[in-house]
């Protein structure tokens, strides 16, 4: 038994988001349901939706920072109850039975997680279908509770672009004493400097737009580097614990490396593909420096990055939008014109 | 005051080596006398004799595998009496004070440390000279013990060669469990795959030559793949924990980048330089993997591997020659025509 629900999707790289129908399953023992009230806007939407990444099949669903309301649940589930609020981000299954599943790393699953749109849908065939739609239905294991204090729109993006930022900052073990520096204020700059400052952190933005220092600074960071200040840049040697380079596109990594502390890390979260530029390996070799890579966060973290902001109150910048505003909305974010993510009332689509 | 001894120095870059006279200072309250027994010959040698990173100020005496016999010790020195047998690495100084001296990474001295040669001699001016030569005047603090069981000459090495692979082998925690892959066989290859056994991991060989297959498995290498054969290496894909690459040239890192595990290291050990193959991002963000440099290790990890090579009875595999024949070791070595490393007997020098 399975249900039919409205949602947005595209059924062509070439063509534009509209409204379509997609099946939802009838819950399992395991499963909840969930209304979805809100649905944050990510990259990865407009890049599967556009098949950049290759492999996207259609028709296309995008939607991976889904908060919402449980309105059913299988026999079999202990985590929420009909009526909590609930969330979805990422991933809406893996193995559970690999080394890093084990370890509660499902980000890294051995056999491949199953994405929350675009992943092989192990129930009703085909590919998963993500948050642009009225419902969803998932595995209790995938599901997060959203602390009660938090705006529920603005926590959306907590479970994309917060935890792809916050499983980093956690990892290389930011806290007090840290000095942390964010490459990019996008969607996810602008959670990373919210988080880094929240594990009690220094934090500073490195940026090539003079112009957004002022954000920068409302947004807690506590110094600001013009990245192509070559004496800026000097000014920062060595300085950094840990990078996190959130920039989507090709940049050379030379120039930050160098303001890494002996043991630093620069951690790449946003560039998915080749990097042009040459690597010089004097400045790792002798910092004994690395660069790093890492994907969004496992659900135990998930629920810890929730947690912590709901106990510091920390939730995302985001404008609101309506359902069909959609395509508007990847227009304005491939021109960066966004603060700092979009985030869909699902009514709109509901009403329709 | 100060004494003159035997050396064996070049003049230029494009001249060859020859004996010549250099000064030691007098040893200083906290200073050790060693009359130097052997010295292994290790690539930067060449690199420094040759100006091949630039900064070379002439006259040049090379050597930093340094091992002798203790003729006098300053009226403050602790670590070693007359008579001992001792050792000397790549570092006669650093500043002591700042935060890596204090953690006993002076590999790591924010302020610089001093190489045994081509260093700047805070006592004499000038540059400081290496091994190449008879005897050598050190900090005791710069000063390691020799394990009595070990081979003199065949342990030298130990302190270049050896410290280089077994600093990331301890930092990266390396143990029992560990699946440790090296790329290329060479002085520092030898020595990480006898460091990484003696650690108790399982150790593969990368190389590119199926003839160094018979003396890999000597060295005790558990796997050997030919990293030029793609199901080879498709094979070992997300299996080493951590990867020790001793290549000294430019290479492409990505194939190996894909055999790391999830949260796996490729430590860059050999290259100083840029590498001219593109890093590709997505098995680095999919993985958590990372790319690190490292150089040499700290005195106390040097002691550290030298009293585990004590207790292992692990040394390198050496050639011994004649002082008088380093312009042909050279091209020897630039040939990779060495198994695995030079030794000098510096009998023939004194004699001379």
């Amino acid at each position: 038994m399975s249900n039919n629900v409205k949602a947005f999707g595209t059924e062509a790289a070439d063509k534009p988001l509209e409204q379509i129908t997609i099946e939802r399953r009838e819950p399992t023992a395991q499963d909840v349901e969930i209304d979805i009230l809100y649905c944050g806007v990510c990259h990865s939407d407009l890049h599967t939706a556009k098949n950049d990444w290759g492999g996207t099949v259609y028709p296309a669903v995008p939607g991976h920072e889904i908060v919402g309301k449980v309105t059913k649940v299988g026999s079999d589930v202990k985590k929420v109850k009909v009526g909590d609020y609930a969330a979805v981000g990422c991933m809406v299954d893996s193995c559970q039975t690999c080394d890093s599943c084990k370890q509660d790393l499902e980000q890294y699953c051995l056999n491949g997680f199953t994405g929350t749109y675009n992943g092989k849908d192990k129930h009703l065939g085909g590919r998963t279908f993500g948050g642009y739609s009225e419902k969803i239905v998932v595995d209790e294991n995938f599901v997060l509770k959203v602390p009660k204090n938090l705006d529920l729109a603005a926590a959306a993006p907590l479970l994309c672009a917060g935890v792809t930022t916050w499983s980093p900052l956690r990892h290389w073990k930011v806290g007090k004493d840290s000095k942390v520096a964010v490459v990019g204020l996008g969607g996810l700059g602008h959670m990373a400097i919210k988080l880094a400052k929240g594990l009690g952190a220094e934090v500073t933005l490195f940026s090539r737009s003079p112009n957004k220092e002022e954000d920068a600074k409302k947004l807690g960071t506590d110094k600001f580097v013009i990245s192509t200040d070559k004496e800026q840049m000097k000014a920062v040697k060595g300085k950094f614990d840990l990078i996190i380079d959130t920039v989507p596109y090709e940049h050379d990594l030379n120039p930050y490396i160098s303001t890494l502390t002996i043991n630093g890390t620069l951690v790449l979260v946003g560039f998915i593909g080749e990097l042009d530029s040459m690597l010089q390996t004097p400045p790792m070799i002798m910092g004994r420096r690395s660069v790093a890579g890492s994907v969004i966060g496992g659900i135990k973290e998930t629920q810890e990055l929730l947690d912590f902001c709901g106990e510091h109150n920390i939730v995302s910048e985001i404008e609101k939008i309506d359902m069909q505003d959609i395509n508007e909305a990847y227009e304005r974010m491939l021109n960066s014109d966004v603060r700092y993510r979009f985030v869909i009332d699902m009514k709109s689509l509901k009403n329709n």
